[in-house]
């Protein structure tokens, strides 16, 4: 076996196809239902939003799709992203275990979201479309469309959750150094932000009612289209291009993971690592475990119901089937923005349900405990959602150890952290605790999804 | 030529030897003075400060001296870094030249410095020492020297400038998150902060009061000693590890560079990327240029002197030979605080003395600009230190395309701005203004220096 630290690749070992695992299922995805008729949706009703090889793209069941030149071209910029084998942190937990971890920090935006912000802004470009709108909450998945969007020389409008705007001006000021636009969400710019501003003038905004600002502006102008940073299928499979590196660089580490580990807010940067690997158990009889890391306080894989939903707020998305927590469930604020959903991507959702992956869930005090001894270890300082990952890795390691197992662990390290410092000083201050949710609104939460057969 | 945009190498190639410079100039380096005998110091005189095999590598006229295993190892953890060809930004500026950059954001702490934080703290806990103090400005080498010492097992506390202290919360987190004890400085904890404080309990500090502090600590204990970020000779040296790296991955480029760009303030990462070429050129018949790129504001190397003068502003230090503002001028407090230090590493001043090095000082706002513009071509935002690099690099660019020639400039971005996302709002809100400073002060500050024979 391989005494290396990191595997390399060259950018020309960047996979040239993504993996579509829907082409493995054994059942297929539920349809998406229109919220009024609640009959399936087909191509058309999402044009306003989408361009067309998007849209495609959702539904194929091709297992690869190619990844245009153009987008592999930018890919290299960061790609391939490097494997490390976390040596330091293996032995600061005496564990027999082998330890490995996939680092998307190394991009322009510092996390996995650029691998569908580029396809994305490329597909827009082709359809002609001359701006793009989205709504961040923490900022990663902004920035990311910022950057991609000034490589194909498409505008980028972000509408970023007020009360994150006004904390986190740090990535508001990278959407500019990309040459973006952000702007408070609720904002006077939409029907949508200036209704919520006249209720509650004071209001410091939602994820909700940024994906309603966002959809609003795309869907009044010709020449402008709307992007999502995870949950839907093609969003997904954007993100396997760092899975299939990984593949490749466990082959170099001569090792093959018995234990898959990712966190999971929307389902992205999960899908990412693990779906090429669940393919492979599908297909060739591999049988990795996989494990889903999400947060205790919106445990939508553990306390959710699996059922169709709405996936904003304001009850203006298509209903799709996923584990959700209800629509109207409003998760508190702990550190981990990117998790704070209240649904799960319908994919991740579909093979949890069929019991391919198991879903675990942490409170944050001890996912920054462990993301302090990995800093310490391997010095990188992750970010609050990547901590998830990171404790799971190590609770793997430590059952290796109590078992005397020497078995190899890959979990996704999708972020740094070096923008939710602020979270670090809350931790070290003890300001930080951890939350939970009120079993009263959750149960009403989830009395109110819509009635529709499943 | 190749068509790649990175080079990346194995760690496996991590220089086995740091280049020392010192072996191939036809003059050496005056002597350090003793501050009161006037007469130059001996190792003793340095040993309650450093360790006697730092003290050997000060002064060593060997050319290479071997990198030890263990801080190979350490190294492994993010070296080599990638060495990127600039296509994109190249392409931005229809220039004809090729430009290539050094990666050095990439390293635990963003930066260069822990290359020189490793070894420093490596050498230390072979001594047998217990603890290190250091002191730091924006807390780029605090945060290295913290990782570096939790990695070998040694206790570090940073004195930090208090208004940095103040301004810039989350580079403390990192040090803590390293373990690492970091105080505002002027503190309590010593005579030196405790006499500043009792004239003025307002005082908001200076890197020269941090640095009485780290040193009066490392002298009042046995166990305790103090590491340098910059300036010294074996930091300078350290720091060839990314220069060495650089030859490698130009070869794997199948080009060699015509210029060569690196910022400076005490000169660190500067001699990291242009030492080894300066070398070649001296040895081995190359005639690469040499570009040193100062702050407009602090330009120790194109207005100050090169005489004898303290490294502090308390006058504590042994006397070094250098081009200095004179140890009394007060820079104006402009962004790039890693430049803002009155004189300059010896080992640079002498090759700029000895015309090897052209030096060039640039105003901020115009390395703003060209940050800016390089973040959105290559994706990454560079510290504002590293954007006089970049603007020295863009300046070079434009010349060849002025001139119609295709020349290889390679320049050294020594770090990321992640954390120095302030001044970028700054920036964009029009609040940063070319800085400059009083000509009288200047004069003042040159008439005070120490009246020593040169």
């Amino acid at each position: 076996m391989s005494d290396s630290i990191k595997y390399l690749l060259d950018e020309s070992a960047i996979p040239k196809q993504w993996y579509n695992i829907q082409a493995d299922l054994p059942t297929p995805l539920s349809p998406v239902l229109h919220p009024g008729t609640g009959q399936p949706i087909g191509p058309d009703d999402l044009a306003p939003l989408f361009p067309m090889e998007l849209i495609a793209q959702e539904v194929s069941q091709e297992r690869y799709i190619d990844i245009p030149e153009p987008v592999r071209e930018v890919y290299r910029q960061w790609r391939c992203t490097p494997l490390y084998r976390a040596r330091r942190l293996e032995k600061a937990l005496d564990t027999p275990a082998r330890i490995y971890y996939k680092y998307e920090g190394v991009s322009p935006s510092g996390s996995h979201k650029p691998n569908t912000a580029v396809p994305q802004a490329f597909y827009n470009k082709q359809a002609g479309v001359k701006r793009l709108t989205t709504e961040t909450g923490a900022g990663q998945w902004g920035s990311s469309l910022a950057y991609a969007g000034h490589v194909f020389g498409i505008e980028v409008k972000v509408f970023m959750v007020k009360v994150s705007f006004q904390q986190k001006p740090y990535r508001k000021a990278m959407m500019q150094t990309y040459g973006a636009t952000c702007v408070a969400s609720p904002s006077e710019e939409t029907q949508a932000g200036r209704a919520i501003l006249e209720k509650n003038p004071d209001s410091t905004g939602s994820l909700g009612i940024a994906i309603s600002e966002a959809v609003e502006q795309a869907v009044m102008a010709d020449d402008t289209k709307y992007a999502l940073g995870s949950v839907l299928n093609h969003v997904l499979m954007h993100q396997t291009v760092l899975g299939e590196e990984s593949i490749l660089q466990m082959e170099m580490a001569d090792d093959y993971p018995d234990v898959i580990v990712g966190c999971t807010g929307g389902g992205s940067n999960f899908a990412g690592i693990a779906f090429p690997y669940l393919g492979r158990n599908l297909r060739d009889g591999q049988s990795t475990r996989i494990v889903a890391v999400e947060p205790a306080a919106c445990p939508s894989l553990t306390r959710g119901r699996f059922a169709y939903d709405f996936g904003d707020t304001a009850k203006m998305t298509p209903l799709v089937k996923m584990h959700t927590l209800g629509s109207q469930f409003v998760p508190s604020g702990f550190h981990a923005g990117g998790l704070r959903y209240h649904g799960m991507g319908p994919l991740v959702s579909h093979v949890v349900d069929l019991g391919y992956v198991e879903p675990r869930a942490y409170n944050q005090v001890t996912c920054f405990e462990a993301g302090i001894e990995f800093a310490r270890a391997e010095g990188i300082i992750p970010a609050p959602e990547a901590t998830h990952a990171v404790k799971g890795a190590i609770d793997e390691a430590m059952r290796c150890k109590a078992e005397g197992k020497s078995e190899a662990i890959l979990f996704n390290l999708c972020g740094h952290g070096h923008f939710d410092m602020q979270a670090y000083i809350d931790f070290f201050d003890g300001k930080i605790a951890d939350q939970t949710y009120d079993e009263s609104e959750l149960a009403m939460a989830l009395a109110g999804l819509p009635s529709v057969a499943a």
